[in-house]
């Protein structure tokens, strides 16, 4: 599916043209919306027989152009805006500029090159996500555009980052609405053997970019996982649903006194305990493999407490018809974790789901606590760190939000 | 106005009843509200007779007892829970255990003694906030109960954090709607006759703490100072409505190139100016004396350019009639500053309005940004620092909002 060089960069007078239904938002691409639905699209036999992936001049209704745009004709998100100049080559030089002014934000953000390189929309490749682990660079190519531009998007990733090496990750959520397949591969280089010892917060993560969840490592909890390293000294923490141990390590990594990981996940774990081997805290460091939930009541029964609890579940509410049911099972979370928190502790609670707000989160989590008897005040509510940024226009990328609590 | 200790702290039997009207929302208060408004308590002869800032037991509808309230009758929150134990004795020991919980949090949060130790409802000592400066703490009695009981509380404060100074503040805006003076004064020990130098995020601010604005120092954006210095190696920064240096100072302390403070008042840039020169960044520092509004315009007029502007001005939308007029402000100074930012430089805009929510101040801050021509991605949206904790049931108490756009 992956197109050759040269017919990535037609020039803009060799593009098909896609129209705007008189209906359509108009307006709202023009301030910055980056879609167009279905819906919103005149979808004639030629319109429908554009191959995905393809590049488009996008009209409105009267015939103005608005700029080139990535078509998907099986997506419900028919269009991406790519770029709003017209006549705008999207050759390799245009993939090295987006990824120069993406490299430029995280090269003031961090010191170390390990972090999310490219969140999308928000750094101008729509539905392309780029983590760097160091030389390693991982592609999530989440929509149609992506997958026919891998090639160009590789070469150039390896002529602005000097990465030797280049994954496609194909797990994305969102890559079935697009017509994708789940097939992962080598674009550069070969594949790390072994898990890639990732700096952060002053932990030390492994992530498995081969075999892991995602790309192996979550990004987005860096500026929650310091909140906690900052808090940490001399606490018993306890980090349940923690995957490579990213609450558990950092707060190794702070001082804390101990800290018991708990993930369902037996290969996550070892990977955390390798963290903390690595780190030279695996005389603080345990881990306890199960049902978070039964975990949770397991630990009440035995009497545990601890100075600092977190709870990162995987989204209970990823979509609008689950939102119910996954407010009860994280105002649930609350309730059995909040009785493990020693008097005037703190309790961390994290939503990875699009389609729980803040708001509403931060109400089932408040009620949790309450009917395990506890009051909360908040001290710190976290979003993902600045490598995901986020299109104002779509507040759906705002996934991950953090409540932390003194109990 | 201030009661003699003895008096303080009566028998729960010997405080005056009061209770709520059927109509009022007894369980909203039953599960964590802590304010009963004037139009919910039945307000006879005897109960407007209550002198302000009086201890009562609150009764519901049916004459449950629901706890201990401080009463104002010449208030709208005419009673705020201070205790949900009918029988709790308010006497130094209680003082003393709030405190020590306060403290407990700030001891885990902080290195060094400076940080809001009470921040009101959320610390279980409504219309009360303590800042503390080291050896010196200032208390801005919010509520007539925090007035009456401020002798206690200035005693217990001594004994729970060793402060040798306790100032009292009276500029709290919420004052004259409880009926309270603005007289400042020493409570205990001597006042600092200069000012005293604060350590925060690697920088020195000098809080003048007799005659500053609000407590002298404003510790509630301490993690949004972190934030900026941690991407300001380097950087070029403007820091406009700066007060006593907030953000330039942590910028500098971050490794920027150079930062350029801007406030309307001299008083302030010249304590800026001290805190750069305890640092010892002088030469990298300097200040404009000026209307923001103006200094903004003929900085664009010399053609200055920032690689990070951040402009953290006062209240425009304190309270909801200034709401629309807050956010045409805001929209005004986002449009002013954005011309100011190098290209994918960063601008961050604050906003300390209860009346204007995230949401609302996002869409104006962003508006502004698109009417000066430029496009802006999210990086980050941060709030007032731990050390100011909310009540999940006080929304209100969520003033503080800033965004970080790359731009």
């Amino acid at each position: 599916m992956t197109a050759p060089f040269s017919s990535s960069a037609p020039a803009a007078a060799d593009m098909p043209v896609v129209r705007l239904k008189p209906k359509a938002n108009a307006r709202a691409i023009r301030h910055g919306f980056p879609w167009v639905y279905a819906n919103e699209l005149v979808t004639d036999r030629r319109t429908r027989a554009i191959a995905p992936g393809t590049l488009a001049r996008l009209q409105d209704d009267a015939r103005a152009e608005m700029g080139i745009v990535a078509v998907n004709p099986r997506s419900k998100i028919i269009a991406r805006m790519i770029d709003r100049n017209p006549a705008a080559k999207i050759d390799l030089g245009w993939f090295e500029d987006r990824l120069r002014r993406a490299l430029a934000l995280r090269d003031r953000l961090f010191d170390a090159p390990y972090y999310r390189l490219v969140h999308a929309e928000a750094d101008g490749l729509p539905g392309m996500v780029i983590d760097r682990f160091g030389a390693t660079c991982v592609i999530q190519p989440n929509a149609a555009w992506a997958e026919t531009h891998l090639e160009i998007v590789c070469a150039a990733l390896q002529s602005v980052t000097g990465a030797t090496c280049v994954l496609k990750n194909a797990g994305g959520r969102t890559r079935a609405l697009e017509g994708l397949d789940d097939t992962a591969g080598v674009l550069a280089g070969t594949a790390p053997a072994r898990p890639v010892e990732v700096p952060m917060n002053g932990a030390i993560y492994m992530a498995d970019l081969t075999g892991g969840q995602k790309t192996g490592l979550f990004y987005d909890q860096r500026p929650n996982h310091a909140f906690v390293a900052g808090l940490a000294q001399g606490a018993r923490v306890l980090d349940v649903f923690s995957h490579v141990g990213g609450f558990s390590l950092a707060a190794l990594a702070g001082g804390a006194a101990s800290a018991l990981a708990v993930d369902a996940s037996q290969a996550a774990l070892d990977l955390a305990a390798q963290g903390a081997n690595a780190m030279g805290v695996s005389d603080r460091f345990t881990t306890r493999q199960g049902d978070a939930f039964e975990v949770l009541t397991a630990l009440r029964a035995e009497g545990a407490q601890f100075d600092v609890v977190i709870c990162d579940p995987p989204a209970f509410a990823p979509a609008r018809p689950a939102l119910e049911a996954g407010l009860r099972a994280y105002e649930r979370i609350a309730r059995l974790a909040a009785p493990l928190v020693a008097e005037n502790g703190i309790l961390g609670l994290c939503s990875c789901s699009h389609a729980a707000d803040l708001a509403a989160f931060r109400t089932a989590s408040v009620r949790g606590i309450g009917r395990a008897g506890r009051r909360a005040s908040l001290i710190h509510t976290g979003f993902a760190g600045p490598d995901h940024p986020q299109l104002p226009q779509l507040a759906e990328t705002g996934y991950l939000k953090s409540v932390f609590c003194q109990i």
